[in-house]
């Protein structure tokens, strides 16, 4: 049985107020609050254990390392990789990504070659894709979403032609919670001998993942919305692909010789760390995933299907009141615009007085925005720690926008 | 008055023990311990004041967008860069001279261009450019410290040809310990019209640094090294040499508009900062440039060089020992090997039995190893928190070394 309260109280910041009001915090789609035991792993991490990783022979240097090197385990069972050699270990999802796009994309990709990306994905998904284009004539392919917000995959694969190096796309819209069927996606491709990009940034967060059933080529997630530290994050890489990919950064750690005249490189996943890695918010999600899993995705999952299902109750009743994206099954991301008046900003600004924390813009994803024809919406994000009462504060918090502007 | 016990008692790791010793933790080179002020930056950041950044117009969006913004400020003024946008956060030197690597040298350079190095660089500052030497020609020119350890600032320029592009040269050798009159490479380089990189990593942490004074193009620091938290760091990016940047990394915070057609990018700093940032980790690295500040950078040099001369004192007494370079005013840096016996990696194990933290290896400074023709060293590296004491330590677990393999 999932106690969402039991949940709560391991979260110190959800005790706080916000202008006098209990925190009530919807804004985890860009950022994830953090568990006791995970800022306990931090603390303890600098305060008793602290020291660099892999070239030390001393006590300090060797425990830093074990705890280090076993989060590559704990990821690796969390997206069950085949193996943890497949896991790098990174900054998160925008480094993931970008390395793809320095290491495996560009060597390989000439100009009139393509990438077909959905409409909805995340800057962090579009931007490196970008840079091929304006610097190598790589063209950029686009899929919309269906009017309620579902990604075909039929059209996504029929976007595929034989100059198509690559699909990228999310695996849960940030802005709208679509869920996309991405093994359906990654089976056709494969098919036509398309490799995959699956964005884990949120899907990793929101269900039970299983990289080798979806098939993906490159899964990267966050640290940081995953209930992790800042500054942690990894990318799952097949092992074909990883074989294909020149390095990214260069520094230590990555070697296997330098001299003045040559560079050879470390076996993967090796290869791809260059310098000194983010140790203690690494260690930090090692902690942070094995929280996850302790309570299972699975649970997480059904939780928040559960708020999801309230608040799209709840928020029928508000005739006022846009909602983008109905997808089924989405997640429990809810893009809002208010009819009549109030902006998105407004919006955030008053729940704000409340103590409820939204987020307001365009979130990291233009194109979608103007697809969808709005500027910016207000977006209130759900978590495993929050409850029907939040969603009933926000539908009040709502109802006072829609009165000061109406 | 600077009270070395006082400083002491503000890290807590320092009061444990290891194998039963006391912690003498001489293992600062690869990284440095954390002030308890640090520490509690972390955790309040986590367990009280945690959102994502520059995209929030709630609470906590904004106290921790203000926290962190701040540390830009703080990094300038350690630094006394000019102004604040010339600051680059980021996850440390490994990361910044990667984007100079990418975002400046690489479109910039073709085959035959020269990069003039010092063969005491550190792989971070070899690498990349065996990336442009392997990816487009770019031929590296490589400048061997005298046997002292120094290096000629003459030799240096003298290196220089119509060819050369780039100067790539350490602040302060984290295996010898020299420190590199960068004021004359720079001025020399500058009137040839070439930029200067000089690697910070270990200058910033043992001496008051002005890049105005020093003048160089580039100037990346590293957190972890600072007494900061994993994964943060920096790079001071001259603004002439930023507008001549293209973006590293692509995602959120670094462009203006992205279209399906097009993109275009904020200006720097934030052009060159792609995703959510090491938010907790940079708000740390603020709290510890602060507490450096406050102690001194002068007054810590002038600690360390006092530890520097009572150890090169009582080193002289062991005439089995070798000490690598020894350059007037090198920092408390010591590569050290036995002979007769001890290995460097014996050394470390034996010494770490007796509670004392070295380094053995290459130190990733594999080709200033092959130029003093030792496979590894043994590196014992002050921090402003070491004491004669624990010189007096490190020498009786020396003797023991030498009696042990003789």
């Amino acid at each position: 049985m999932y106690d969402v309260n039991k949940v709560r109280a391991d979260f110190p910041i959800l005790a706080r107020e916000v202008n006098g009001q209990p925190l009530t915090y919807l804004d985890n789609g860009a950022s994830a609050q953090k568990p006791q035991a995970v800022i306990d792993a931090v603390t303890r991490g600098y305060d008793n254990e602290y020291a660099n990783v892999h070239r030390g022979l001393h006590y300090l240097s060797n425990l830093s390392t074990d705890r280090y090197e076993a989060v590559r385990g704990i990821i690796a069972r969390f997206l069950n990789a085949g193996s943890e050699d497949e896991i790098i270990l990174n900054s998160g999802t925008t480094e993931g990504i970008n390395m793809v796009a320095y290491s495996w994309a560009a060597p390989r990709m000439v100009e009139g070659d393509e990438i077909v990306l959905s409409t909805m994905e995340h800057h962090a998904n579009i931007v490196p894709w970008h840079f091929l284009r304006e610097r190598q004539g790589v063209r950029l392919v686009w899929v919309d979403p269906e009017p309620d917000g579902s990604l075909d995959p039929a059209k996504v694969l029929a976007a595929i032609t034989p100059r198509t190096r690559l699909v990228a796309v999310t695996h849960c819209s940030n802005v709208l919670g679509t869920v996309v069927d991405v093994k359906t996606i990654v089976a056709g491709a494969h098919d036509k001998g398309v490799p995959v990009l699956v964005d884990g940034s949120q899907g990793a967060v929101h269900m039970k993942v299983d990289v080798q059933d979806i098939g993906a080529d490159f899964y990267p997630i966050t640290g940081h919305k995953l209930y992790g530290p800042s500054g942690s994050g990894a990318i799952y890489v097949r092992a074909e692909r990883l074989a294909e990919m020149q390095p990214f950064m260069g520094g230590g750690d990555m070697i296997r010789e330098v001299t003045k005249d040559a560079v050879s490189y470390a076996d993967p996943p090796m290869k791809f760390e260059a310098g000194t890695p983010a140790i203690v918010p690494t260690i930090g999600l090692g902690v942070a995933l094995e929280y996850l899993m302790d309570l299972g995705m699975d649970n997480v999952a059904a939780h928040e299907a559960r708020l999801a299902s309230y608040a799209r109750e709840r928020f029928k009743a508000l005739n006022w009141l846009n909602i983008q994206g109905d997808a089924p099954g989405k997640a429990a991301i809810f893009s809002m615009t208010v009819e009549g008046g109030a902006h998105a900003h407004d919006i955030s600004t008053i729940l704000d007085k409340k103590g409820i924390a939204v987020r307001a813009g365009h979130h990291c994803a233009q194109p979608l925005m103007e697809h969808l024809g709005v500027p910016a919406t207000a977006r209130a994000s759900f978590a495993l720690y929050n409850t029907e009462a939040e969603v009933d504060r926000l539908v009040e918090g709502l109802e006072l926008c829609h009165r000061l502007f109406s």
